[in-house]
């Protein structure tokens, strides 16, 4: 089964990006106990003063997906959107390498 | 010291992605030996069929400096030149997280 790769730009609203990026971290740390959720790193942008990337790779499309209805998952998105102006994802296809 | 972060956009000639794959894939697993290098992660674009993804996580932006002066880097980047038609590169800072 392939794994599932993505990386999240999540822009904040203007003077946002410190809260949002708690709250992704928290979530972070709460998917440490997700087996299935293989990396999930907050970065800042190194170009946009506002934005958040998160890379993230999960062991199945289904298994990300079942993720967004666990209940830590929805409460950190409801104190999440309140601080975000916009999101755009690049999908990508996990084949190897260090780390995975 | 700042980590340093980057999803690198290699997009192949057309139906060179593959043998591009394999020598990124090798460069990857060469990078196993540099403890500098946290993370080296080969992709597939999502989007675009003759694009790969490399998502990077190194201890400092010197010691990914000083990794493209080693010579299987120089030598692997030797033989991908022919193969690539393109290069973007998002930079990112690391901040934290599951896999890191």
């Amino acid at each position: 089964m392939n794994k599932y790769g993505a990386y999240v730009k999540f822009t904040a609203k203007p003077g946002k990006r410190e809260p949002l990026t708690d709250i992704m971290l928290e979530a972070a740390a709460a998917l440490q106990a997700l087996p299935e959720c293989e990396i999930y790193i907050v970065n800042q942008s190194g170009q946009d003063p506002d934005a958040i990337w998160v890379t993230e790779i999960w062991s199945s499309a289904e298994a990300h997906q079942a993720s967004l209805s666990e209940p830590a998952t929805k409460e950190a998105i409801a104190r999440a959107m309140p601080l975000i102006a916009g999101v755009e994802s690049i999908p990508v296809l996990p084949l190897g390498g260090k780390g995975l």
